[in-house]
């Protein structure tokens, strides 16, 4: 899919128009390898593109820019970097939901399994008292305000990605977000990650009902994670108005399971 | 003499005009904090040069690359970057006698304290037998034959140094390098790092006599550090031709040892 949005609506001559270098930043990196897998495979699409545009003269360079928060272990990182490699490398510390690098300096941005990590626990279940999300310890399977809180994080905190990004990426530059989804109009508790937060959260309360761990923690305690539906991703992509959706496409949750779920799709 | 340099010879109109974003980086930065603060003394005189001409509707974006060896401990860098910082950081992992960044996309290169590393030992020190520098870990209060074996690895690593620098500077960027060197007319042995590495070797010579260590290994051994005079140094930049030298100052050794010395001056 990365590989057909970049030779279908990546315009690569006009991103390196002014200057041979592009710029690929990957945003929540971890710790490699996969990371290494998805540069080398934005670069080998951009530069058969760009290979087939001109005649070889004009030679492009790649500087990658590896993202994570500044406690990831960017020494593993930089010790594993590929001996291979044919593009200069930059380790960048700090939060996505912030600016990174300065006004238009980068020509791809990509994210795989990062973005459903919500900036912080939902402000909303901070500020309840514990028995807000009693026994449970993320929105799955919890009441309608739960999941509105957790909606309402997401929003916010989107929000504030795609204007750090806005402000980063180039005019004409090309933004590719890989999250762990929900399928539309189908409630968290019913998708695999759901139902595994729910047994954990159960085994945290059996814990604690066998005095091994302290009730009011485990209530008080929520993931910060959240998987968005194609719809409401679209909605929040329109509401910022900095982006157009180029392509979506969802994958089956069920491939990675033996047994039939309810559900029928995901993100 | 950075803050001169920046306000004499820096030409940050010129640099600012394509783009407002300046590229600074650091080689040899280690972990911190010393990186960090000559970091900001760089910015606050190239930002307070640019104030004087622009009435502060043109704000400069500063990304600063902090560079050392892959081995180096970047977690430790990161985790400790100024929290008030005005700066988009990166770390880049290498070494700096290769081209760590794209073509002409650095405007200000600094490095303190670490081009007297050479990249590697004396290539004759590693052919010879162990006995042709008996005794020593340096080349301080060695043969000549030792001596010049340095030299030609400097001359070497100094060369690459520059042209890899060369190709990531843009034209009328500027380069600072702090080096400790050696007067000219002077021999490394009579500097106070000079004195110290020989005692290094003999104490190591010692503890081989009281066979502790093998004597084999300490004649094999041989410490990759130089100190250049500043006519070596002027003389480099003038064979490689790629940047020429607007400043060059030494600073006086004695003024870090109480008793006097035989040298009178430093790099």
């Amino acid at each position: 899919m990365i590989k057909e949005a970049i030779v279908e609506k990546l315009d690569t001559k006009s991103l390196s128009s002014a200057s041979n270098r592009l710029c690929i930043a990957d945003l929540g990196c971890s710790v490699g390898p996969n990371t290494f897998f998805a540069v080398q495979n934005i670069i080998d699409a951009i530069e058969n593109k760009h290979k087939s545009e001109y005649d070889g003269s004009h030679k492009l360079e790649f500087q990658v820019f590896f993202n994570d928060h500044a406690s990831n272990d960017f020494n593993t990182l930089f010790t594993s970097l590929p001996l291979e490699r044919q593009y200069f490398s930059a380790g960048v510390p700090g939060t996505f939901y912030d600016q990174l690098f300065p006004s238009s300096s980068i020509h791809f941005a990509h994210s795989s399994y990062s973005l459903h990590w919500l900036s912080k626990v939902p402000e909303k279940l901070l500020d309840q008292n514990s028995s807000w999300n009693k026994g449970k310890i993320h929105c799955a399977g919890a009441s309608d305000e739960v999941v509105n809180a957790y909606a309402a994080q997401f929003e916010k905190d989107m929000g504030i990605f795609l204007n750090a990004r806005a402000k980063e990426i180039v005019p004409e530059g090309m933004i590719v977000l890989i999250i762990p989804g929900i399928p539309d109009e189908v409630h968290p508790s019913e998708l695999p990650a759901g139902i595994l937060f729910n047994f954990l959260g159960s085994s945290l309360v059996d814990r604690a009902n066998e005095g091994i761990l302290n009730e009011a923690q485990i209530d008080s305690f929520n993931l910060p994670i959240y998987s968005a539906s194609p719809k409401e991703m679209a909605s929040l992509v329109k509401i910022n108005g900095c982006f157009s959706i180029e392509s979506m496409e969802v994958t089956d949750p069920r491939s990675k399971i033996h047994d039939p779920m309810k559900c029928s799709k995901g993100l």
